[in-house]
């Protein structure tokens, strides 16, 4: 039974060796992704991403624990944690969630260090994501820590992504970035036991009307009147809800479960969930096909001819473009 | 003589033509950015980026004018729109300096309109700069409007960027994005006759000590001990000073110089002028790689054909890595 097979069928080692290849981008890794590929497409990715200190790995948690004990659905989770001067609480964060689920054999739980670049993360989450939706896994959560490009990137592979927030952390308004707002299908306030609550929820919302203007006019008016903004789809029928949690008491959680229902019901109604599935694999294919280019075209040059021509540009000898042209006859020679 | 000389030799009719034929990328423009580029590198190119409403265009004009009048320095002002609802005043703008300085042989003013994709409009602004560099203005605005990824690529081009803000527009944070203060080398709050200036720079302040930790520590302890971020260089030792100018009244344009000045100054004794210089040119040689290597790579492929793969992607019949090498192989055949 090869690793794959053993992994399909349920064998946890096995899928765990499966991830460490894929994650390795391994030539077994690419040939395991290829079989796998024809099982993917059922999993709901669902990515959850904040500042650290918002509470977002116990949140993620007790989501997982509501839809093992209200649903059938297994459930991954792929914690991503770009390097980072703050996130020293990751590996005791593992530990406790082991102890609210590793019990259960229907629960992954799976991190992945930064590896690389930033693009390279992205892509090997994408594939470990599809490992996962594959292996039967029926919810997958991808939750990356912060705010930078490398979360929007990240969070551009989940169906359905939320952005968590809680009250009076730092100045509250500036722990939102906004890049960050403009990707989230639903915010949510955790620690909403905390003061400030309302100050956060009301920042929120100020954010998010100036985020996404045409959803204003659509809230304020109640009717369907879109002027599109550039780049923008039907998209924006969708209104972010703002939800509140206290993952420290597994209070709200129901709810959450349920607009992310609502927010899959959306997607799938208005022929979102296809598109978003068809541009991420159409980005997978063109991202794949550059990277594959530019390797081509790296083994085929020598290191100290690209560095000559280089110092070349540097003292205003050969413009860019003779650059070019001299790096890719310098390929063909 | 030929449009390059002419344009070389100070006449602004073959200037306008040039940077026309650039913009359009077209093989004459390209051409001749190969026979200006051994002239270029002595400008001090500054970005001036902001949301609408701050004033920033008002801004770039008195600079000018506070340029053309205490030095002998030429000044150009590339004026970059990416396509906005909110961006109607473009035109105007460029009357209103027009009658400010257009009788000024020594300003050359020129707006670009959105055109293609984002990368194309951070390409054609480098290439743009390039020829004013070349054409012998020593100082070139690159202005942009907005606050989104494209900003931030087209800053990546200037030696010096400046962030523009004024006070109660809008919620006053609001209108910050961090991926834009994370960019700034002088912060500017202009219209700051208006109240609420204090808030403004409070937030700025604030939100500037949050986008720069290590900037923090330098600042508070009085001593360089710098714990570096990741990614970040010497750089960290520069920091960005907060000013306040009013546009209409000229105000405070003496004391804005004197920073662009010092931040020039510091670049050149920390060797960054030369780090950037060097950055800038190895990704403008990059990216014209990828880009041949993609076009390349299109030409050899028929669309139907690359249609036909992705729809097997799309159905689950092919993995994204299978499809590659379907495409590659159907390149060579």
């Amino acid at each position: 039974m090869t690793l794959v097979d053993s992994a399909l069928a349920g064998d946890r080692l096995a899928l765990s060796r499966l991830l460490t290849q894929v994650e390795n981008d391994t030539a077994e890794g690419r040939a395991a992704l290829d079989s796998l590929f024809p099982h993917t497409g059922q999993a709901h990715l669902i990515g959850v991403t904040g500042a650290p200190g918002t509470g977002k790995s116990s949140l993620v948690n007790q989501l997982a624990l509501h839809y093992r004990r209200q649903t059938t659905k297994r459930v991954a989770i792929l914690a991503v944690d770009p390097s980072s001067p703050f996130t020293g609480g990751a590996l005791l964060g593992d530990r406790v969630r082991m102890r609210d689920l590793s019990g259960d054999a229907d629960v992954f739980i799976r991190s992945m260090a930064t590896r690389g670049t930033l693009g390279g993360l992205a892509h090997a989450t994408a594939a470990m994501s599809q490992v996962f939706d594959a292996a039967g896994y029926e919810i997958v959560f991808i939750e990356t820590v912060g705010a930078g490009q490398a979360e929007v990137d990240i969070a551009r592979l989940a169906h359905t992504t939320l952005v968590v927030e809680a009250p009076g952390f730092g100045d509250d308004i500036q722990a939102i970035k906004a890049g960050i707002l403009e990707i989230a299908d639903i915010l949510v306030v955790n620690k909403a036991d905390q003061p400030g609550v309302e100050n956060t929820e009301r920042a929120l919302r100020g954010m998010l009307e100036l985020a996404h203007p045409v959803r204003r006019v659509f809230q304020h008016h109640g009717k369907v009147e879109i002027v599109d903004a550039p780049g923008k789809s039907s998209d924006n029928l969708w209104i972010p809800p703002i939800l509140r949690t206290i993952a420290t008491q597994a209070t709200g959680f129901g709810e959450l479960a349920e607009a992310i229902a609502r927010h899959r019901e959306y997607l799938r109604q208005s022929g979102d969930w296809s598109r978003r599935e068809r541009a991420r694999l159409e980005r997978e294919v063109d991202m794949l096909i550059q990277e594959t280019l530019a390797s081509q075209f790296r083994a085929a040059i020598q290191a100290s001819y690209y560095d000559e021509v280089l110092g070349k540009v540097f003292a205003h000898q050969l413009s860019p473009w003779e650059a070019v042209k001299a790096l890719l006859n310098g390929r063909q020679a």
